[in-house]
């Protein structure tokens, strides 16, 4: 199975280091960093940088495609060689996938018209307003297109589609190998969950920076 | 705040990008990644790389040390250069943390002897052998010193630490805008919880490596 995780300019680095350590421990797996251009890609705040290993062009008909979120994502809804690179691996891949606002590309490529699909939880609603279905859920699969929410749950779609794929038990021995029984020390995980104010106070940054 | 994030070949990604991705949410944050030399790192199967940005020499004076496991951890047992930059760095030092089996690194410095800590579950009995006092807890806090359980554990140890330094709100805002409300899909992240003939396996492949 060929991986291809995708990476662009001030992506948000667990995003795609999520669905890395976990789908990326598939069998067979061969997983393959791609960007525009070969080399270290930069996330949003600078300090991190991840080696694309090969271009996009080098890899047309992967298997399986990851696409993370983060701030870079709005400058690449317009990028045509990201999208087109993503329609014509849609056309053959096995799976689609994204993490965060990963799907708002994989909506931009016309890959989730009509479909059930999700995003981070300030992204919603521009998921709808280009074609998805929102849903609440942390992953959401219709059909072949694998979504997940916000940066850290893309180790949850990670362990799910292994599963999917590999079958529960490779999945679980993943998760113990990962150590993956999490115990975060606080419950605000979600716009459900968080202190209000938290919530509200994010929105009002986000329309801000949308704006 | 700098924070030191530390890389060798052969570390596990999400050990790092883990606490990276929470604590490297401080507010004043300096986050950097420090390795022998600059330039890019490999991970364990050699398919992913992050960069390091400066050498260890550097940065003798971080406030925060941050040590990621992995399969490469046993070949640095024995490197004076990371090993005394452990304890140079632990002397002036904030916070001295790892994850998974960087404890046995921190260990290996005699940064942990007598001191309550946790590794990744395979690495208890080693931990213990080096001086320190293993706990079944997922995040331990003994004085300065704070290690986590296995790789994904980080994240769990990044949002705790960032809740003691910069306070609860903050910690639970990085905690929403990350969206962590972890749904693993299965319930096998641990060897109490793990299907037992998966943790005897894992035991068996374990004991078979460190031969």
């Amino acid at each position: 199975m060929r991986i291809a995780l995708v990476l662009f300019d001030r992506f948000t680095a667990l995003d795609i280091v999520g669905p890395y350590e976990t789908l990326g421990r598939l069998p067979d797996a061969e997983t393959v960093f791609l960007a525009e251009r070969t080399g270290p890609v930069r996330n949003e705040s600078g300090t991190l940088a991840l080696t694309a290993d090969r271009t996009l062009a080098d890899m047309p008909h992967p298997d399986i495609v990851v696409v993370p979120g983060g701030p870079g994502q709005s400058a690449q809804m317009d990028n045509p060689v990201l999208l087109d690179w993503l329609r014509t691996a849609d056309a053959t891949s096995s799976w689609t996938t994204s993490v965060c606002t990963g799907s708002l590309l994989l909506a931009a490529a016309g890959l989730l018209e009509g479909r059930r699909a999700t995003s981070h939880w300030l992204a919603l609603t521009e998921l709808k307003r280009l074609g998805a279905e929102p849903t609440g859920e942390r992953v959401v699969t219709d059909g072949k297109y694998v979504t997940a929410a916000g940066v850290s749950s893309g180790i949850d779609m990670g362990l799910t589609l292994l599963g999917r794929i590999a079958g529960e038990e490779h999945a679980q021995a993943v998760q113990l190998m990962t150590e993956y029984d999490p115990r975060p020390p606080y419950d605000a995980g979600s716009p459900e969950k968080a202190p209000a104010h938290l919530v509200e106070r994010m929105r009002t940054r986000s329309r801000f920076l949308q704006a």
